[in-house]
C-alpha cells in the first residue's frame, strides 16, 4: 500500500505554530511554553506565578497532559480561565493540539498565557506551538547532569528555572556546575534558582517575565 | 512524492524484539528493561544492584541516552561489561537500537543484563526490546500523582520502585495513595520502596529479582 507522507512533519507543525502566533499577536497575548520532566514543578510554578500576578495581569492557562485533568482542576481554583488538553498518549504538545484549545479561552481578555507541556525532557523541544518564550524547569533531585543528557531541551530554553532549591541540603546537586553546563549549550538562557515550596526566587522570575512583556 | 510506509512500526519493532529474545534465550540471559523519568535513579539502581550481586551473578549493562556517556563511565568502574547507546535525539530505546549494542557484549558470559532506557515516562513504554521484565523507577520528589498522568508506563511495569524514600520528610508524597493508584492501573506490579542513597529496600528488590531468575 502506498501512502502519501507529509515529509517534513516539523515543517507542517511550524506552519500551524505561525497561525497560532498570528492569533496571539492579534490579541496581544504573551505566551509561555513551560516544559520539564515529570514532577519537576510545572504546575506549581504556574500556580506561584498566578498568585503573584493576580489583579495585575490578566492570565490564562493551557494544561497539557497525556491523561487526567488533575492539574487543570488545581489551576481552576485560582480563578483563571484554564483549558485541559489530553494528548491521548502523545508525548508532547504540538501546534495543532494547542490550536484546538484556543477556541475555549477568552484570548481577548488574556495578557499572559501559560501553557504547560507534557512532562518530558525530549520531545516537546521539537515542536513550536506559537509561543513567545520557552521556559524549562529542572529540579534539584533530578541531578546536575541533565544538560549533557538532554541537550536539545536546554538549547531551546529562554530561561531555566532550577526548582526545589529547598532540597539542596538533601540531594547531590551543584548549582554552579549545572549553570556552567547550561551556558556551554545555550549562552542566552536566563537561570533562576527557585523553590515553589518556600517561594524563594519566584519574585525574580516574575519580574523578568514582566520585563519581557513590557518590551512588547 | 510517494514514499512507502511501514504501516505498523510497532509491529516491525516487535519482530526485532522477538529476535533479541531468541538471542537472549540462547545465552540464558535474564533481561531487565529499566525505565523512569530523567533523574529518578536508573543508573543508581543499576549500580546498587551490581554491588549486591557482584561475585554471585554475572552481569552486563546497556546504557541508553540521547547524548553523553556519563552513565556508562560510572557503571564501568564497577568492572562489568557495559555498552553505551546514544540514540541521537530519539526519546526511547527500540528493539533495533538494542540489537545494535548486543554484538559488543559477551552475552555467553552474562546471566543478568540490565538495560537502562532513555529518561522518559512516555515513549519507552511503547517499545519492547526483548526483555524479560520491565521495571519502572518513580522517585518521591516527582509527586504521587504520576500513575494518573502516565498510565501506560505504569500499566506496563512488572515492578515499580519508589526511589528516594529518604526524601519523604521533605516532599509531598503519600506512599499508600501512590501504591493504590498503581494497583488501580496494574494489579500485578510488585512495589518496592527504596533509597539508592541509604540502601533501604534494595535487598528486597534484589531478592525478588533473584527469585524470578531462579524460576527460569
Amino acid at each position: 500500500m502506498e501512502i502519501k507522507v507529509v515529509k517534513d512533519i516539523l515543517g507542517a507543525n511550524d506552519q500551524i505554530a505561525q497561525k497560532n502566533r498570528q492569533l496571539f499577536d492579534s490579541h496581544k497575548n504573551f505566551v509561555v511554553n513551560v516544559m520539564a520532566s515529570p514532577g519537576a514543578g510545572k504546575t506549581s510554578l504556574i500556580m506561584e506565578t498566578i498568585k503573584r500576578l493576580k489583579g495585575k495581569v490578566k492570565m490564562g492557562v493551557v494544561e497539557g497532559d497525556i491523561s487526567s485533568s488533575l492539574d487543570a482542576e488545581a489551576i481552576s481554583q485560582e480563578d483563571v480561565p484554564v483549558v485541559q488538553i489530553n494528548t491521548g498518549g502523545e508525548c508532547h504538545l504540538d501546534a495543532n493540539m494547542t490550536a484546538s484549545a484556543l477556541g475555549d479561552l477568552p484570548l481577548a481578555d488574556i495578557e499572559l498565557l501559560l501553557i504547560e507541556n507534557v512532562g518530558n525532557l525530549v520531545c516537546p523541544a521539537e515542536f513550536k506551538i506559537g509561543e513567545d518564550i520557552r521556559v524549562l524547569i529542572s529540579s534539584t533531585p533530578e541531578g546536575d547532569d541533565k544538560p549533557y543528557k538532554y541537550p536539545l531541551m536546554f538549547h531551546e530554553a529562554d530561561a531555566v528555572l532550577i526548582n526545589k532549591v529547598d532540597l539542596l541540603p538533601y540531594v547531590r546537586f551543584d548549582v554552579d556546575a549545572f549553570a556552567k553546563a547550561i551556558k556551554g549549550i545555550n549562552r542566552r538562557a536566563k537561570i533562576f534558582p527557585v523553590s515553589c515550596t518556600t517561594g524563594q526566587g519566584i519574585d525574580d522570575w516574575v519580574e523578568w517575565l514582566l520585563g519581557l512583556m513590557g518590551q512588547r
